[in-house]
């Protein structure tokens, strides 16, 4: 789990803009490369220790997350309204999209394993007019140098798939267009605002008011 | 240390727009509500479990930055070589102060005993031509609503004090300026790049070619 630890500096092998100075310099500057390596490995030690209560603590809000799985299928439309209630998430969804959310029967979020390097994004739909696809995999791989995303295969209905987007040119701007593309995980808001807001805590948005049928009096305009 | 447990949702406090839901509805939100405090109470107690390691490998690396500080000592300019072979603060610093890095003999940077409500960084300087002060101590109290910064008084020589900066318009642009200066904890860079950068390891830089000093053929223009 560690790195390895950094090559130790020798006397020897001061940088050769340093060579000038004297031996007893040289000593004390390899000294303190052999403090800093032992300062390196306390960090190392540190973070695997953090990593462990991380899984830990992963593993204990599973049948948490299981038990809330099953109450939410029992509420009509609860994914669907904290997706719609969400700042973010529902500023993405075009008119016609909103339909399409209305489908949105599951959300999920799988941390590997090993928790650091990945995790998935799983969406359950219904029947609607975009796609012949219940289950979609959205998996966001970390631990690889250029981290990528990679999403199962969509069955589009006619005319349905959107148009790629150039993911140089900015973000896909409706949730279709996001579903539709790999997006790097480091650039996917979409995704960290799923797994890091909606997901830890759908409840919040689900109660809250909705602000397109609240307080007539402020909305007309 | 965890937060008060937020308040708990009852079946007769579901929000007034949610108020025609079916009372199995409510029941289940109920429910929903109350996995939701049980995931927060997880979150808060891997939270104290993490702050607790990270106070353990902070005191086991304190006998380590004391030897280190002690060989440090022994190495003519240590510190401002690192300081001038570090991109982001040698940027900082105006000709006429390099000088005055020239007479920066010590950095330490001390955190909060609890590690997470603040830290210190102090400077002691030898004789040079902007203070009389041998001990700068800028103090980061993070433990507060508004976080605030507060520096230790400087005897600055005649003439030598910098004009205030406007810090609703940006960062103070020289080192001597952010000396003069208590910028709020989280807009304050250079005390983050000190404390998380320089700090950790500032034998990296010192062993740094002086790009001033290195290749003439590409520094003459
Ligand atoms: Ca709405
Ligand atoms: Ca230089
Ligand atoms: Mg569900
Ligand atoms: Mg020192």
């Amino acid at each position: 789990m560690s790195e390895p630890a950094a090559k130790k500096l020798k006397v020897d092998e001061i940088p050769n803009h340093l060579s000038t100075m004297d031996e007893t310099c040289k000593k004390n500057l390899v000294d303190i490369d052999n403090v800093q390596s032992q300062l390196d490995k306390l960090s190392e030690d540190a973070a695997e220790e953090i990593l462990k209560i991380e899984q830990k603590f992963n593993k204990s809000r599973q049948p948490l997350y299981a038990r809330r799985n099953t109450l939410i299928q029992l509420i009509p439309a609860f994914w669907a309204t904290a997706f719609l209630n969400h700042p973010q998430l529902s500023a993405m969804l075009s008119e016609h999209e909103e339909e399409l959310i209305g489908a949105l029967k599951q959300v999920e979020v799988e941390e590997f394993e090993d928790i650091k390097s990945g995790y998935k994004i799983i969406l359950t739909f219904t029947e609607n007019e975009y796609f012949d696809t219940e289950r979609i995999e959205k998996t966001y791989n970390l631990s690889i140098e250029q981290p990528v995303s990679t999403t199962s295969s969509i069955k589009w209905k006619a005319g349905r798939q959107p148009a790629k987007t150039d993911l140089a040119e900015g973000q896909p701007v409706t949730f279709v267009e996001w579903l539709n593309e790999n997006i790097p995980p480091d650039s996917d808001e979409i995704a960290e605002v799923i797994k890091d807001d909606l997901f830890p805590n759908p409840l919040q948005y689900y109660l809250m008011p909705d602000v397109d049928e609240g307080d007539e009096e402020f909305n007309r305009f």
